[in-house]
């Protein structure tokens, strides 16, 4: 079980169980940007945990900067991440992200903001669903 | 002398002479997001390097990963900057940002783009403004 991350940024605030499945770290780096177009954060998840099902009406970019994880959009193979890799979150597109059974995962999120807000929360992640990948 | 680095991205290519004085990586992350609004990267400074004063038009964001640096705003005292830092930097102020003296310095950035392009390049921090620093 590898729970050692580069600790980059604090921690934050104890992710909401509402979207989180299991213990996530929510630190908030910019609020807005100066064109009001996005915020920053970072994401620590421990292992196991993961978000629900979610959509970005104008998009998100994950920078994975430590440990194991997983993306996966619906009816597509979970794609496994490590540090260095970054995800382009399409509009609109019912995904979710998080850490792999073994290992914690750290990734910085860029989030655009919109009309009807930045992230649409869904359904959790079942056991089933996460116990089937890798 | 500091020069190891968590190196989470990849080093991408050196940066021109015409903006950084000394030797910077360059890496291009994402482009341009799915807004248009801005793109993100990764710079790594070896000891002594930094970049020529300059401007953006709509603001850049940096988020400070490794090492020890430098970020000053014309006018006023430099900023020591360290990992877990973050720098939102105002529209149009004329500022460089760079590594200290006795160690690297890397830094995501994520800088908004604008019609006129996203940096506006002026002349370089001479070696006086530099070795006057902490």
């Amino acid at each position: 079980m590898n729970t050692e991350q580069n600790e980059i940024f604090q921690r934050g605030d104890q992710g909401s169980a509402d979207y989180f499945n299991g213990t996530a770290w929510v630190k908030i780096l910019v609020p807005k940007d100066q064109t009001g177009t996005y915020g920053v954060g970072n994401v620590v998840f421990e292992p196991g945990c993961r978000n629900n099902w979610h959509t970005h009406a104008t998009g998100q970019i994950l920078l994975i900067t430590d440990g194991k994880g997983w993306y996966q959009e619906k009816g597509q193979a979970a794609r496994p991440l490590t540090k260095g890799d970054v995800v382009v979150i399409p509009v609109d597109v019912v995904h979710w992200h998080g850490a792999a059974k073994d290992s914690s995962f750290t990734h910085i999120v860029i989030t655009n903001n919109s009309p009807e807000g930045p992230v649409k929360w869904m359904e959790r992640v079942s056991d089933e669903e996460y116990n089937s990948l890798g």
